[in-house]
């Protein structure tokens, strides 16, 4: 598991004075962002390689966030199969460790030249198993 | 149910040549204030009041959305509870009828100055009621 | 001059009540895409082809606009020189022609292939004069 | 003047490869936070009180920024009036100096209850003009 701490910016925040559902869901890409960088050494710039993509995703919203919590985002996997895993991330106030919102996304790995999808690299399944091990 | 023709805007894509997931979830939102307002007659302004918030949410991403491909979001309620409703949604290609993907979120009522649940007003209740037999 | 009507979004607004001034620049590139469509014809999917990128953008902020204001973008160019040109934007409520904000953008014409600026092509220019002179 | 780093997120770029101006602008609106905070003792959850408001922008696109450029945002105040203050903010590269962008920025406090324009508070006057002659 990893650990994101995230910058808020003013507009994450709605007119209901709480962090809109879009931007959650972007704390999230945040935490998956920093995991595929940390965990598989997946440059951010990726574009026109193989990568990943999400095929499903689901959010549980438990609390409000609001603009002065400080929030981390905690990233795991759970879950590899053959061409996709699983990744389990919850939303956490870093100073008293209440959950805000957990997520669980499904990632596929496709080719971006061939526009399929396509097998775990096996660099990258050593080290997400690794990861599923610890 | 009601369907929300999407204005895409050209940062909703992303350095993989497609409408980003957190867009996707935008163009849901956008459905969703539709539905409210074309349904329950909620206004957009809506702070300070009885409102919904989004309790979870479930999203099948099934073909990826280009800049290019024409847009609407299809939405319908499907369950009604005492605090909470359900919607599935659609986003579809509005010339082919393709799935691009479904998306099942659960509203909940929320009180803005007590900041806590409350259950679905009568006049809202109607109009969902009278939504899910159609 | 073209007129763009504005499909607003739920996250547009922040806790302050009004727009956001990054999504008034978005409403700005809502009108941008749509003059480029219809005036130079200019496909939204326009990676990796010669295109335009912004060099300067001066915006005034005259008026907040809130989720209920009903909103057009006015976009007209203003000065065409030899690598770029000039376009001056509104954002105006559609029913009273209240002007909420104005914005100049100079854009340069850019070879995304060789990663620099270029002359105006020939047809575009022709397309943008006649702009200029109605 | 004041530095503040940014955390880049996935959907800042767009189909180009770069990141998109309106993200360039929500970079500037971190340093703006990030000041008023620092400097002006200003909470982030500023509404329904005296706060502030961009009136008028101007920004200088120089070079694109990708997202494997580490950024910082530098923020500084240039001219201090009766009821606005002005900003002025470079994007740059933290490693090479390259400097990216820059924006200058008019802010007008502004009363959210009265909804009007005031006088800047003696406490962030006092402020403002200490950093002013630093």
């Amino acid at each position: 598991m990893i650990e994101t701490q995230i910058q808020k910016r003013f507009a994450d925040v709605d007119m209901l004075g709480h962090v809109n559902n879009i931007h959650m869901q972007q704390y999230y890409d945040i935490g998956k962002s920093d995991y595929f960088s940390q965990i598989l050494g997946l440059s951010e710039n990726m574009s026109r390689t193989i990568g990943v993509i999400i095929a499903h995703l689901s959010t549980a919203y438990i609390e409000q966030v609001f603009m002065s919590d400080p929030i981390v985002v905690q990233t795991e996997v759970v879950k590899i199969g053959n061409k996709s895993f699983t990744l389990r991330q919850r939303i956490v106030n870093s100073v008293n460790g209440e959950i805000k919102s957990e997520c669980t996304t499904v990632m596929v790995v496709f080719d971006f030249v061939a526009q399929q999808t396509c097998e775990i690299p096996t660099a990258w399944r050593e080290q997400l198993s690794s990861e599923l091990l610890s």
